[in-house]
């Protein structure tokens, strides 16, 4: 497999070149029936394996270079949260699963295997920071014994948590590279903290790579990311990687957290979905800007990878996925000569696709919550979502929801 | 599986209640990397059978009664098309693969297999019957030793030949019921024939089912069926069942060959794919209309079978599907209050989704081909494309592109 | 001034070649501040003739061959309709100021004078042919006396109405020309009379000029216009010419009663108004239509008759009226150079307008109310619309309004 | 006129609360068939005085307060650019013509009238102080041998000529309250001076209002003079009014030169006319931002004024123009029911108006130069544009345009 350079060590290939992640899977097997939206947690290792391996096996088909262990959400206390009955696998018996299945696929294609982490109910509910890395060590324990490439620590919106995280993983597992990605836009954090400054935190918190994933689409991810690759060098991190790794949707309207405060999300967000063409600029602008490991997450389908890694294609080696579209060419066998002419990149790379949605405007306007750290509304629990619950979130949005036309 | 009723026919199953379809394999697969856009054949049956047996598992998982066998475009000529290499395995291993596979994830579920004919290029080329038979009786010679539930024939812009392959499946295949698809709109057929007529040839031609399939959007397929459907029982078919298998996309803009005509086909139609509420709502209304064959075709994910699955689930006793959406009820366990409020039926019923596109027109023009049958530019070959054809294609266009603004 | 022909008559100046009509005066002025919203009466003839006499200079200035007296709607019945004060001035003072107004402005330019009639609250209210002539006549008594060029009846729902203003018009001023047109789409009048054989109806009542007006935009009116044209000549009128005065309005959603069902209507019909473009457009296909009496009703500004008066320049004997864009060749004097870069044709004619709104769709649903004549809930009283008539408006939109997505 | 406070100077009418200026000439002529679009220059006095008087008295009656002589660019430098015959009249005739029709509409209505200034191509082909002073005090002269209760500089992309400028009329028309506006958006002016630091500098050139006129919406303008307001508030300067006239377009998308740099512009600009209701929205959010000289510029029409006027009456005393639309009260009088039923301000503060227009965008891709001053390309000569300028101009906009998707 050409994309595999024979270098073993994930720093070492960041060095030479950029390396291309993989999709988000909750997303992904939502639409395919083993994920459930709401709880978007990982039990389909356990019970689904087979569709969990094929979605792997198609990200890797795609291009993907870096593969990760399906954990997302799977903390304790998140599989515990508001009655899911996902928590009965326990902790440990769903990570283990979750890299057993992800390494079957990806070493025999040349890959590398990254252990996951991800933001803990524990921290909004309590924001303590001896709790929240007691939480995180239940995965790392898993991790650190069946062993793994890398750690991505992702999908924080506080810089805190984030920084809380990957001192965990320096402490527990030291000397495996460290990346860790914020869902934060190209202005601040949930707290307010600057992004370019998330980025100086997290360096300074031993990060080996940092970065933005998850709620935005792949330009305003582009404008964050962006900021913390100016100040992380200004302030002098020079070994530091970036990575980026956004939604498969475009947001130009989403505000302070990203698509889930889009009235679309999670259930409508079709006419968002990005093009193929559009994941090709994306992936040449993150290249141009410095940043070395590019992926997707939440919205990225198989054929999104590939259209980054067949984007990349010169600058890893000549590597061409399989289905790669080379702006149309197999349409010159397409049955109709007017298909047949569209064989060309001019056309793909110019054209502004119509939505076929007369009655849908462009821009939604988003939700605006600007609080969640310690809001009362936000604290997870064990039980259902009571209705008073319900009620109480729906009076709150409208004191604080801003006056908006 | 209580979607299953124990009743083995049919002809059967249509009579006591609705029956759901799956979608279509091309589309799926080429965004998971096995099907090569342009000439969207089937060789992956062979080539990669896991990538296509998970697809069919995700289909039944989301509902679906009936399978077809991944036969689209497998026959012999087309497979031969312009130096398309598919060819290589033959018709008889494609289509004996494709059988064997969808058996052997369709039956432990309960479900019906279908074999499957489209329209072929030697109809197009040489508008004669003798030829157009013989092609379609070396498909129809595995599926008879393999033995299926029922034949599907669809996908063909012209009654004419769709009468042609319905004949051969009666002559050849006696006793297995027929059903037969179309791919027009509520117009007429694309030799002029107006769609209502086209129903009544097919029933004539000994269909036990006709509809519509393929190249628009679920509403206008609908309109199209309709169509059939007071036009047959109009001529007093009484037997005849209505099917219906529309994309999964938006096109209220598409012309006489529908999505094909549509500039974003095929690389850029991601801002038209229909939600799971829309899928909602014309699974009620097709049910509505009469008709009980209802699936989907290109632009269909599982998720979408599933909300077919989920909106009729009183009409098939009950059965509702696994990750039914349940108007977000999953939602009431999300982290964020603002999205646990969006936990109502009324909501996502009334909800437009925002495009995220502000670039972008709602519609776009069509290109507006009224030829096709004989005409020199569509006939095809076993020769590549060469550069002369699409110049003279582009210069066609001009020519007869009717003037729009 | 060279548009005049020097001819007097009107019918000899249609068979010689195209005039121009003016635009809509009650929309125009209410911008200004001299015509009240709702009731749409033209009280501003003795109230504010300067302001109705600079609006016929510049519609004169612009181009127009034909300008009519400002007596919309002012017949009686209408005048005094639900408390309106306009009826104190009474009937004949206002429609008398009126013709004044319009000769004192128009004969210096060479124009011809027309005489006006709409649609009376008494046909829908009593559907009694004796009562609306007897109604019309107070109104034709002043035309007679002062003396008119022609007639125009126009803004009619129901063809029957129609018949019968024309047949009044040829009884009681026998001789004058007699200009219809129905306000109706390309489908049928509101009573279901198909638009072209409402032009049969018309043209069989003595007409010398039949055709649509207002309620629907340019391309919608021209395609209601060519069902007359094809059915009057079917028919064998061979000498009856065809008019047509659309809206200055986009309405491709517009239903049965055109934009007033827009839920824009009447006070942000904005994004909808045309571009002097589109008004050339909509003038070369009028004209290329056989259509002779080319003009505009609510929403045109002086603009825009300038600009079909530049499209048919050459067809009038090079006439070209001041302030002809001559697609942006004054650009060339523009200070910035990228703007003087836009003086082309081409640019202009290509152009699809960006409509800055990105939270508004582009189509709207329409109120579809397809019954009207007769109904209790529009009949017409001086009194004041009282609280329980809003309600019960409601309630039985609520009744009758289609299922819609 | 109750909006007539009895109160004389204009300065303690601002004092007192919000006073409304009037819409812009140029373009509401333009539409007339009065000024020539490129050219934009005010000969109608002179030509065509009763159309301008009727422009007058329709503001007047809309509600404005303060009437400015139609003296856009009127400076002689301007009158002879290009070849543009309007230098025949003479810099004298033409300022002198528009102070005293402005006298005569505006005096009898207890309004004040206001001289006007605006930028001139010897600024921006010399950057030549002493120059510049010397084209303005020839316009000066007039308005001090005429007469005017105060001046308004408007229309500078430069804050450095609006200074001059400010500094001319304080010089030579001591005593004169001086306001002063740029058409700037909410960063900086073309040379890059902060939106807020241009407030201050003309604070300090002797301003006695400050604020921003044209080139972009109303709330882009009200972004754009909160900057204003803020900088020169914290610097000090207590007794500076602010005023704003903005565009009568919705402009999201504009770049540095606002409008200018649409592709709509000028002659397709129909689709972003703003409502009366987002006019509306804007009066109200301009007089909460602390801005009291409120009023409008191009795109304006008496009844966007007249809303304004409308908005605010209850702080000007409870003045209500004539043909206030009172959120549609008069359609309780229109014929049919269901327009009736829209006689509510909530249904006309929620609506967002479609577009009608299918084909088109939300957005346009700007043109984006960022350079303008001194730059060889934008210098004004006496002499018609060239054959080669054009040329010479497209071939630098490909140069500098920053590539755009």
């Amino acid at each position: 497999m050409p994309r595999s350079t024979g270098v073993r060590g994930f720093l070492e290939r960041l060095d030479r070149g950029p390396v291309i992640g993989d999709g988000g899977f909750v997303f992904a097997l939502e639409k395919r029936g083993y994920v459930q939206a709401g709880p978007w947690t990982p039990e389909a290792v356990i019970e689904h394996p087979e569709a969990v391996k094929q979605l792997h096996r198609e990200f890797l088909r795609a291009g993907s270079d870096i593969c990760q262990a399906f954990t997302f959400y799977a903390s304790e206390d998140k599989l515990k949260n508001r009655g899911h009955g996902a928590g009965n696998h326990g902790v440990y018996a769903i990570n283990k699963a979750a890299v057993e299945i992800v390494k079957e696929c990806t070493y025999p294609e040349g890959g590398l295997v990254a252990g996951g982490l991800s933001q803990t109910p524990t921290y909004i509910t309590t924001l303590n920071k001896d709790l929240v890395k007691a939480e995180v060590k239940k995965q790392l324990e898993v991790f650190k014994t069946e062993g793994v490439d890398l750690m991505i620590c992702e999908y924080y919106e506080h810089v805190e948590e984030a920084e809380w995280h990957v001192e965990a993983v320096k402490e527990f597992m030291p000397g495996v590279p460290v990346c860790v990605s914020l869902c934060i836009n190209e202005t601040s954090d949930v707290h307010g903290v600057p992004t370019g400054e998330c980025g100086v935190k997290l360096a300074r918190a031993g990060a080996d790579v940092v970065g933005i994933n998850c709620h935005f689409d792949p330009f305003r991810c582009l404008a964050a990311t962006k900021e913390m690759v100016a100040a992380v060098k200004k302030a002098g991190f020079d070994k530091v990687h970036f990575m980026i790794q956004p939604l498969g949707y475009m947001t130009p309207d989403a505000s302070v957290q990203g698509f889930i405060d889009l009235p679309e999300f999670p259930f409508a967000l079709e006419p968002r979905v990005c093009t193929r063409f559009e994941m090709m600029r994306y992936a040449r602008e993150a290249y141009d800007a410095g940043i070395r490991f590019i992926g997707g997450c939440c919205g990225f389908e198989p054929y999104h990878i590939r259209a980054l890694s067949e984007e990349l294609s010169k600058e890893r080696g000549g590597y061409m996925p399989v289905g790669a579209v080379n702006y149309g060419k197999f349409l010159e066998k397409h049955t109709k000569p007017w298909v047949r002419a569209r064989a060309s990149k001019e056309y793909w790379q110019t054209l502004k696709p119509g939505t076929g949605r007369p009655y849908s405007a462009s821009l939604s306007r988003s939700d605006q919550w600007g609080v969640t750290a310690g809001h009362e509304l936000v604290k997870q629990h064990e039980e259902e979502t009571t209705k008073e619950e319900l009620e109480s979130g729906l009076a709150f949005k409208k004191q604080i929801m801003k006056e908006a036309i």
